[in-house]
């Protein structure tokens, strides 16, 4: 009837992402609960919230299963936080 | 960064809807969080959960404001419920 | 920057669907675009915009990937429409 | 049915938004579409796609009627692109 989703406009990855695809750069991170990202477009990817800008991708696959999310991005660039 | 929402597919009104318009069968619901209805079509409109349906109507205009859903929508059709 | 997305609130399947899983009544259906479906929610399973409603399901898992959506869904009822 | 929306990530203005208050820097902008925003989030304000960054705020009003969606944001900062 109802169904709590959240809106998400970055991905904190806590690092829990698992890299999928040395090549591509192609990474999957799981997450409690149904999430949207924008797909196919530039987002900042951080550690955590405090954290520096640490890289920028793009979420290539999401899937929604079980009350969990499963989303794959690509990471494009990699800033270096001293 | 993560904004919640929920998505709805029906409107529980738990009798907290206000008539705005007695020709046009109107009527404006407040909700706590931000909900998303599908604009102008047909959806269930009842009670509570455990109610059977009590009519039929279409949201035909959501703001979402301070953490709040003021929706309204009008009644097309109303269900005796015995 | 911008992106485009649908909210559906029933299945039509245009005879598209496959069927993954006999016991279970698993099936899976492929969409152009993103669309989003709630969750394991009873919503109605028709053929097209037209037909009389010939089932009632819920959606199990929805992937969305390179501009299309896959969805499965298991049946739980079906009408006989003659 | 089916209701197309748009899941955005900033403001585009073409130059279109109308100031509704001075102190408080709070814009209003209308669009065609149901265009679904993150609210009361820090994000991008350009003036078209090729533009430069020219400002940071918040969306803090969403309404959606009669096919357009009108939102109020309020511009936070303004970045003098030469």
């Amino acid at each position: 009837m109802s169904m709590p989703l959240s809106l998400e406009n970055h991905i904190l990855t806590y690092g829990k992402e698992v890299r999928r695809n040395e090549l591509e750069n192609l990474f999957e991170i799981h997450f409690e609960g149904y999430r949207l990202f924008p797909m196919n477009q530039t987002i900042e990817i951080k550690r955590d919230r405090d954290a520096m800008q640490i890289g920028q991708g793009k979420v290539v696959e999401l899937m929604w299963k079980n009350g969990k999310t499963i989303c794959k991005y690509k990471l494009h660039s990699l800033f270096n936080v001293n």
